[in-house]
């Protein structure tokens, strides 16, 4: 269906991805700090917006805070793809830009294929997909999609004290408007998501693969757990009189590791843990941290929090403190549409690998048919500024992202296409 | 040689003390956040100098950022008393005010006395004496008494990355100056510091003793661990692909409280802990912890010290992490001068007792004839919100203190004292 790839093609991918390399690099942790409605993430909008424009898309931001670029009317049966502009913490480069930049690029690719789309093609970002500011992941397309109750999300914090509802109003976003756009939701007929592989399943699948389909995202949650005890000083207070949230809370991230054992498949993390007041002379008069734990099936991820947990209830007993769980999220194992994994897998020939990150298109599966294609990582690592695709990658998924979308939208005169391949 | 107390004491005190109950309080953590130089800490400058100056005394700041108020003129033989304004982060009310609040009115009682001194007087307000804001504690006296290298204090630094000559720079201190003041030092001749007891040692000695003199302070020392891992996805990396910085971190933590159980009279604590970059779904590349251990005798802490980071060396290893180890302070054992404890426990009725707890007084204790008075803490809970002792016991405090201070400057003209006293 098409030509080969031009020599211009990785100059094309290295310049658009050149755009993005200034903004919002943390020097603190290294790598990017980009979070939903912040600076950084409010200048990658902004240059996507002019992108997307530059190309004759009409760009709109739904109300929840997802930008949407349009090629050709938004009716449904649309074809969408795209992914997020916000990180984690010190998080790395390509983790949801690189579905950004590749959507804008493959429309590039397919104009210069002469296609004219017979359905429409939406290139979306969706706001933030980490969790990195607020604490739930996938908010704007969880909000769009009613996977989420508005209210306790306008409710929402920052590590600041800024709610949701402040945050979308300094945007310029109505904080009673976000909640369920079914109106926006019937208007996606199919939804794509191109993302960096995170993990190495691919390789490990076929050693020579640059480009994955998605089979399913396994289910995950995060839990905070608030361990209570009671502030003193570090140097006067006898062991026997401490109640020293701190030890319950080492113990939550020991037994996080050790019931993996038992539980083969799942991953269970504390990555993010805060005593109160946190000074050095200081006994903590509370701990928050952070549990993170995913299996494929969502009654063993349910086994293992209960087990850290009872693990850290006995300790905090035994310390004289107090343990209180919140569920901050929980994401059901999502199978994406198998019949369309085959069919991309099939027109692409690429593997098919499961994957224990969340993304917004797992939370769009429940709706529609919904398909992700990863791009090799060789390292594997992701959410660190050590994450890294080869640029010659990056371009085979732009151009595995135009094939699949051709395919879905289909040409309105094939005979036309692919004029402009190749030409430069 | 005093007549007893007035009904108009307590209400002096609860004046006295109202003024500050408003300032650096921590919404987010509870209690008091004051660190050296900040608005809070430069607002009790403000009025200190303010109240000492309404007392006649001349107020200088020092080369060091120290705060001395003169009743006399300045000269060698002076006694010096006082304490600090700053405290750990979400601290207690109590913990450095009131040996600044106790020694004003100390002033004021001995002039109800009717005392003229026969050798200077000066309130002293020390810089930094928590290291809450620059990690390392009794900067002010260390700095004066060239305890530590000016130029490693130069170059440290608070959380926001804002260094000692930079934040002595915006309060009008030249950076340079920081260091040695011998001609300073070499006009106190007793130092005499006012404390919160921390702890209830003073209980466990007399169950009915109000004010206590401190025997000695224990040998302690802050030392920062830090572990470095590889950062990752939390999601998508396996168990065993891991070198998690937060596995070794916990596992400190756990050591430092089952090292005690070998090293009877050692405490050893972990309060504050930092995972970079600190996200949910993010495994830690690294993790910092501030270790801080104390004991009677300086080879049982390093002891106490080896032992965890011998541990955390270990699971450091077995995780595929490394280990860094920076001591960021370590104050040998200090022993009060002991004629001048026997003489004022004598002279107040009052139990001597050692503490924990590292003090100003403790630094000048290598130059110079120092003693401390503790007022008694019901709960013993200090650097915390909880922190407390009641308004009688304080006015008590400044009772005691007056009769040390008048006990140590000799009067002048001893018959015509205590004419003012007891006339409100």
């Amino acid at each position: 269906m098409r030509l080969g790839p031009s020599p211009g093609d990785t100059g094309r991918f290295v310049g658009a991805w050149s755009d993005l390399a200034g903004v919002g690099r943390d020097h603190l942790r290294g790598g990017y700090s980009r979070h939903a409605f912040d600076d950084a993430e409010m200048q990658l909008r902004d240059w996507f917006t002019e992108q997307a424009t530059r190309r004759g898309l009409d760009v709109e931001t739904d109300r929840n805070g997802n930008l949407w670029a349009w090629w050709g009317e938004p009716a449904p049966g649309a074809v969408v793809t795209g992914s997020h502009l916000d990180s984690v913490p010190g998080g790395g480069a390509f983790d949801g830009p690189l579905g950004v930049v590749s959507a804008l690029l493959a429309v590039d690719e397919l104009r210069l294929r002469g296609l004219t789309p017979a359905r429409p093609i939406a290139l979306a970002c969706f706001a933030e997909e980490e969790g990195g500011r607020f604490g739930l992941p996938c908010l704007g397309s969880r909000l769009l999609t009613g996977a989420v109750d508005a209210d306790h999300v306008r409710r929402l914090h920052d590590a600041d004290g800024v709610s949701v509802a402040d945050a979308a109003r300094r945007i310029g976003l109505d904080p009673a408007g976000l909640g369920p756009d079914p109106a926006r939701l019937a208007t996606v007929g199919t939804m794509v998501e191109l993302h960096i592989e995170q993990g190495r399943l691919l390789r490990a699948v076929d050693p020579a693969a640059v480009v994955g389909v998605a089979s399913e995202i396994v289910a995950h949650g995060r839990w905070r757990l608030t361990v209570t005890g009671q502030g003193n000083h570090a140097g006067t207070t006898a062991p026997a009189d401490r109640a020293d949230p701190m030890i319950p809370a080492a113990a939550a991230v020991l037994a996080a590791r050790r019931v993996l054992a038992t539980h083969p498949g799942a991953v269970a993390t504390v990555g993010r843990i805060t005593p109160v007041p946190g000074g050095t002379n200081v006994i903590a008069s509370s701990v928050s941290l952070w549990l993170d734990v995913r299996h494929t099936d969502a009654t063993v991820t349910a086994a293992v929090v209960d087990a850290i947990v009872a693990d850290v209830r006995a300790e905090a007993a035994a310390e004289g403190c107090t343990v209180m769980v919140q569920r901050e999220s929980m994401s059901d194992r999502v199978t994406f549409d198998p019949g369309l994994g085959l069919e991309l897998s099939g027109r692409l020939g690429a593997p098919v690998v499961p994957t224990a990150a969340g993304h917004d298109a797992g939370v769009f599966a429940a709706h529609v048919p919904t398909a992700m294609l990863f791009v090799r990582n060789p390292s594997g690592v992701s959410h660190a500024p050590d994450e890294h695709a080869d640029a010659a990658d990056c371009v085979a998924g732009v151009r595995a992202l135009a094939d699949v979308l051709e395919t879905l939208v289909g040409d309105i005169n094939p005979a036309a296409g692919h004029l402009g391949a190749g030409d430069e």
